[in-house]
């Protein structure tokens, strides 16, 4: 059947409730495209909108929308909590079904160059799409914010990859890219000690030495009275989710800690955790393409 | 999108290429249908062909491909290894998608009452749609095979639930049922002490007064000379998985012998893993329906 894309869109709007429905309609109005999933939050004052077509239907949804929010976002007006540089901020594809990483990106750079060419928007091409080593970091790309942005791109090394040396006034800029699903995963602790949470956060995150492609904050949960290693994981396949779980239950042991659970938010790809169940139950030659029902019915 | 169910069909030829040729033809000829896997054993002079489809399409294939086995097929010149008792000898319904087991239990009959009425092939209803309990499973429905089918028929628990008491000449009876999709499981053992993997084996098992819903044997695996638990899972909802192995693991210890590894044989639905995987990771309210992302590509 048919290769297929995820789009996860992140609009700088989250307050007015036409707008936000005017995006979902775009989206859901193009055949061939399926929206999974979106959000809205008032004090990011930011949405999210998670959608999953064919590449070309794809790209033409995240156009459409992209467009609904050059028009009637006004980034000179906004504030929320949430960092932002564009009213569309990013614009992620993730490769879901017979779709290679490089054709996400192939994906990525389309979008880029029609978003500039026909909405005036620069566009820098982030993660896998990254036309530079210091680009793939999301982060890196929005710091100075909207606000900020205009004396950026003066700089030599942040001028857009579509775009000249000027943001578009009310809209800023969008990056877009290719990349893995990011898994949230989180651990609980059975402490209500902080410190505990954000030793081991420190411990596991790859920034501070610990497992790759992996984010960790220690947080507490204080309904429940523990605290939380909070993770995202930006590539399951290089760092599984047991991998990480049983690191933090290793760790959590130094202090006499045991875990109390843990928990996916939002959606997680199929493999993210049969790789867990292979790995516990010590599978021997399980191909989980050949061997999972559903993959068959997804091929049909 | 549309109701799915699986059709796992048992032929009683494994030996001749034209007419297992011809049951796949006619099965990936129906529109709707998807054959997903086909396989023949010489020895056991057996076929068996699995497919999904909606409900109507299934039954229809089904019924094709009994009447070609009916027809082809000519058990008064049968010799096998494997037990059997008619040219198509089993055929049972597993729910897949927005079906419930009563639909499917609903789907067997449909089946059974258009075989005998068209194709004159008595039919036992087993699983969740045997109309007795001592007709839910298929070894006591089978005992006597073939050639013992003509008495058995004349006992009164042994009526056919469509047909008379007479089975058909070359084509016997047929069993048609629905049931929760099985999970052939194999635990492999560190060590060569077949008595082990026996002894073991009648630990777990429903029979011996072990797990529900679990069959298993021990046997010797010569090439690898390690010992293997073989498992048969009739319902990895009622008895999971991770249960089975970490029961297997646990009487083990009490021989100083651990697990080398365990295989899944054959096709698995995608919960009987993840169960496993939110098992070990101590997974707090995760719902694989709303959740696993490929679950909303199957609605699509």
């Amino acid at each position: 059947m048919s290769k297929l894309v995820e789009c996860i869109m992140n609009f700088s709007e989250g307050r007015n409730t036409e707008v936000i429905g005017e995006l979902g309609e775009t989206i859901s109005s193009i055949p061939g495209v399926l929206l999974l999933d979106h959000s809205a939050d008032q004090n990011h004052h930011r949405s999210v909108f998670t959608f999953v077509g064919t590449p070309e239907k794809a790209i033409e949804a995240a156009f459409q929308a992209a467009k609904i929010a050059v028009e009637r976002i006004d980034l000179t007006k906004h504030q929320g909590e949430h960092p932002r540089m564009g009213a569309v901020d990013v614009i992620p594809f993730v490769p879901i079904k017979e779709m290679s990483m490089a054709e996400c990106v192939t994906l990525s750079r389309e979008l880029g160059q029609r978003i500039y060419d026909q909405l005036g928007l620069p566009v820098f091409l982030y993660e896998e799409s990254a036309s530079a080593p210091h680009r793939r970091n999301l982060a890196d790309i929005r710091r100075g914010e909207f606000e900020g942005m205009p004396e950026k791109l003066l700089l030599s090394n942040w001028k857009p990859d579509f775009g000249g040396v000027s943001i578009h006034p009310t809209a800023g800029v969008v990056a877009i890219g290719a990349r893995m699903p990011l898994v949230a995963y989180n651990i609980n602790l059975n402490t209500s000690d902080l410190n505990i949470a954000k030793a081991i956060a420190k411990i596991i995150r790859e920034s501070s030495g610990g497992l790759q492609c992996v984010k960790s904050i220690g947080v507490m949960l204080e309904d429940r009275n523990l605290v939380q290693v909070s993770i995202n994981m930006t590539n399951y396949e290089t760092t599984p989710i047991y991998r990480v779980f049983e690191m933090v239950r290793i760790e959590a042991q130094r202090y006499g800690v045991s875990i109390a659970g843990s928990e996916i938010i939002g959606l997680t790809p199929m493999n993210a955790l049969i790789d867990s169940a292979m790995y516990y139950l010590q599978l021997e030659g399980f191909d989980s393409s050949k061997q999972v029902l559903e993959n068959y019915l997804l091929q049909g």
